[in-house]
């Protein structure tokens, strides 16, 4: 099922940016579990829109609805979890201009093409970002469920168009200097400035990217399974997932190419009775199995395609070029929304890892 | 099964390095399919070990058994193609200290860790890159019936080290430009370069990494499905199979991150009556689906952890520091050898792709 | 995903009884298809309660309300199509009393130790028949999508205790026959009498339980993959998702025991420039894939469980013995409304092989 | 896969009845154990032929090769195991006749359709009897880890022709009663009659089925997967693996549909401080989930399609009818050569539940 993930831990996801509603059903959380809320509501605000000016002026309540799953006590009976988010705030607009005339840079053309011309074009329908929000309740729930092994997930804006965060730590990385409020870095400078250069992009009708940095603190040694059930082959194919990704890489990642082999091994040492590495250019994986060590991912993440400016585009009913301007609500760039997702993709693959454990 | 991949096209990879076999299992070849066998083994060949300095001295045959999927005419008949190679030339060694004393770089100790000490530590066990040896042959014959349907799978080394090929022309790339014989790349001054630099690492008893860029021509629009499916997933789940890839990226990938929307887009328009992107950032995939523009992907390669030089690592059951010095036969950069194993496991995943074109 | 099925039309049901929802969600719908609706409505009023002296006097109106997967003109649109039930008419019970005295005959103590007594006992809970109304509505679209390519498929009820219904025959049955109002059997005497039957055991507050045979039409040969995926596995998986089914046989069934090979081999025949048998002893199907003739299937469904009578159970809070009364309202007989649901996962189950059909 | 059977304990079946070889993949088995090789080549030897009077004069020497997943010390090592099994005494014959004339009762017309004509007709290819032998190897390890789990299954003849054996008490059946010599029936005089059933068929140059019942004991509650995973559904999909079923049916079986619930419904009680049922016509299964009694389940087998006496059948090159006279040495009845089979599919099915016990 192309829109299901996971071995034990499985959540599909369901709906388009217009449809009545979209939302997701979860399968493998453990019986007896008495969620949260509050925390699956704090987590899923970090990546709705409409807080600031540095995202689109849509406003989605996102309250999430049960559908099923729970009994009688509000605690999970074994059943799948299934949940909606209805659908507000919708604008009807002109779609049948945007079947003719494709936006560069979405999947607009393509999809019409797999679908001969019935997808759904409103908002981007199953291509909207939009669906990474029963996204995001469903890794809310998996870190709920980590935290209880003791395991956490953090993600920091590692990089917005040419703002640099300050580097972490890859051996010993402190999560909590990652900044709670705002945009989540640890050099609140390089914050500052990675504002500025979204909102000067915004100006000028224009978008950025980013690059998304993500640890992981409390991951035992010994998850993941060979060749293509690995940690980094499930982890990859989770964070493709999210719309807007362009590369993952894990550790040194695409760094260790320029590297030898003496400067990018890690070697092993006992520390306090426990067998780590000095240095995680590994990223905390060999092997596609986890050693212990943090896990570092990144994922670069394209500037949003929906742009103010005109653009070159064709109108394939009359197979010609033809001049686009797409207006709507748009984000300049997505980075900082794309965080708490990464999260949560990271959070659902690694709860999966752990029921996997025999 | 985590040895497994592939939706339509089925491919189950088995073996150790010092087992009596390595092998796989194929299903979803189409009936009537007679294999153009020298072609297999000229694809292999690519792979094998033992071919020039700049490789392993270990040899190896890898001369494939057919074990099942032939009717009497040696046609496949509709039953899992199943095949062999046997295991010859494992020299024997002392592997209890590699149980003890964890390689670094390696999947010795989170192997050890998962399975509890009863890992195959012999030449890396089933973590060895001698795996990749039956994704080849899998992969020869995707390429095989991905030519009955015009499409190509080509890929060079974009960079050994801290030397970079020529850069291709991602709209339009020129498979045939990448070298036949030696080390496959458009720029035969920096192969030279590259060549140099594996033997300088080798004989500083070091290793190198690299990227490998892959191309395909051909490809239609429209293949790929929604969020977990799309042709970035399967591909970066695919890729990841192989040992040693830390990074995958598509199109302009990490170097997205620091673009405009309005530079990464790529515009629309028509060409011999044909709708294409005038540039190829994209990487011919959009929302996971491809737009008919050539796929571009990139997977970087760590420089081989096995080294001569001495290294620092752990005894486990002593729970102490300790060195290691790794004897044995060792590349000094497996880059050039896993050049094929990434156009198999592309080749498997579009062929599979084709498949699922409904 | 335990509440999937399917490989290329997938169905993950979700749900339980007294949840606020049921629901199912849909992929490998072919985008353009815009449903009948009422046809959909119809197919599933002969599943629901509440229409006859036979069945439950709980009413449910069974409304299906589209949550995702139609575009704006109402055709499906690639995306997987989401729906969902509203539960209402839910009578608040005692549940904590059958917490600790479990019906016999029910999943109320095998779910209690599963789910560490977690599990949603509300009537039934996901165990519930009610789970088999998404069924219903998954079967009523593959139908849709089945009659495009002329295949039929109908059932009646072969059997109500010891009351049997006119054999059909197997080569050449008259699907029309069966009668579309009233309990869907050939022989309308034969009906009278499963009525009475029926009545006579909810005046003694008793149950029955009766056969169901399902036949198609126009199926073609060579569907089905071997071993483990050929029909018979997928239509008895696909079936036993059906609460109170016991047994599945194809064709001659458990009579085939008991019979000579001479007697039991269909001769083939050319009849009418088609290969044909001239019997149909095989019901369809030989080595896992059709061989163009009627699939004939036939499922025991078992005398529903909860039943006036008091019964003997055990208290599982004190580990003693304890009677067990039950009340509420339950059908004496739920053969009648499991006609459409073996219908409708049979259905299911055919579209995804031709969909398969390389 | 369809070849592919499991969740966490996956076996892969490979080969032709005449290819070089035919064999299994298993993943899932725990690192460092050690099998008992002498317990699975007697285990195997019960499927293989050429034992008595009663099958094939076929000599199958069946020794399992092993090809991988084994470390230096002999124990699981965490990678696949991978097995085969070299097919030899295989007598060459005129398949292009089979191709044209199709066997009544066999897959050749199906199979030939299915894959245009390329299918192996040789000794009926993929759809032969022979792919069992690898089930059996897996199942025999099956058995070796539940039997570390307490864990029992046994299976008896209850059925040849018209000749019963005589009935188990289903609520404690006694394993040991079942012959271990001979046919495995638990009256040696209806072992002798049925012995003299077969013989008489294969003296008229025709063959009988049969029904196997499988029993298991030690079986812990809770056990299976709601809905279309539950005990039943995966059962029933294993079984139907093994050529020449035709039904399955658990606990009462059919016979439920002709019950009162009254009748039909098993009490509970506490014995000895468990809760059991004091009858068994469920079958230890409520609800797809274990109960914690022995599960019973029913295999009906079809007379052996390959007889000696001329049959009528259809020549498909001239399209028209033709007779048809099978020569070759056939089984007259499978169902004693079945009964390991049966045991082995049910074991595997069962140590995959045990698996994903959460």
């Amino acid at each position: 099922m192309s829109n299901l993930i996971g071995n034990r831990f499985r959540v599909l996801v369901f709906g388009q940016s217009h449809a009545p509603s979209i939302g997701a059903v979860i399968e493998g959380l453990p019986a007896g579990f008495a969620p949260d809320w509050d925390a699956v509501s704090a987590f899923m605000a970090r990546r709705a829109p409409g807080g600031s000016a540095l995202s689109t002026a849509r406003r989605e309540a996102d309250a999430p609805e049960i559908l099923s799953g729970l009994n009688e006590r509000g605690e999970t009976c074994g059943a799948p979890l299934a949940m909606r988010i209805v659908n507000g705030d919708a604008r009807s607009r002109d779609y049948e201009k945007l079947r003719d005339v494709p936006r560069p840079g979405h999947a607009d053309y393509p999809a019409g093409v797999k679908f001969a011309g019935h997808n759904d074009i409103r908002g981007g329908g199953q291509f909207s970002g939009r669906l990474t929000a029963p996204l995001c309740f469903a890794g809310a729930l998996a870190m709920q469920l980590l935290a209880r092994e003791g395991v956490r997930v953090r993600a920091h804006i590692a990089q917005i168009e040419n703002v640099f965060d300050a580097p972490m730590d890859f051996a010993k990385p402190n999560l909590d200097a990652i900044a709670a409020e705002g945009l989540p870095v640890v050099d609140s400078a390089a914050g500052a400035r990675m504002e500025n250069a979204i909102l000067q992009a915004k100006a000028e009708g224009d978008s950025v990217g980013g690059v998304i940095e993500c640890f992981t603190a409390g991951l035992p040694a010994g998850l993941g399974e060979p060749m293509f059930d690995g940690v980094e082959n499930r982890l990859a194919r989770a964070l493709w997932g999210i719309p807007a990704v362009r590369g993952v890489e894990f550790g040194a990642g695409f760094a260790a190419a320029g590297m030898r082999g003496s400067a990018h091994n890690d070697a092993y040492r006992v520390e306090d009775g426990r067998v780590v590495t000095q240095t995680n250019r590994h990223g905390g994986i060999l092997g596609g199995i986890t050693t212990g060590m943090p896990i570092i991912v990144r994922a670069a993440i394209k500037p949003t395609p929906s742009i103010a400016k005109t653009q070159e585009s064709v109108s394939l009913s009359r197979n010609e070029n033809e001049t686009l301007t797409v207006d709507g609500r748009h984000d300049p760039c997505i980075v900082p929304r794309a965080v708490p997702c990464v999260e949560a993709v990271v959070a659902m693959a690694l709860y999966d890892l752990l029921l996997e454990r025999s």
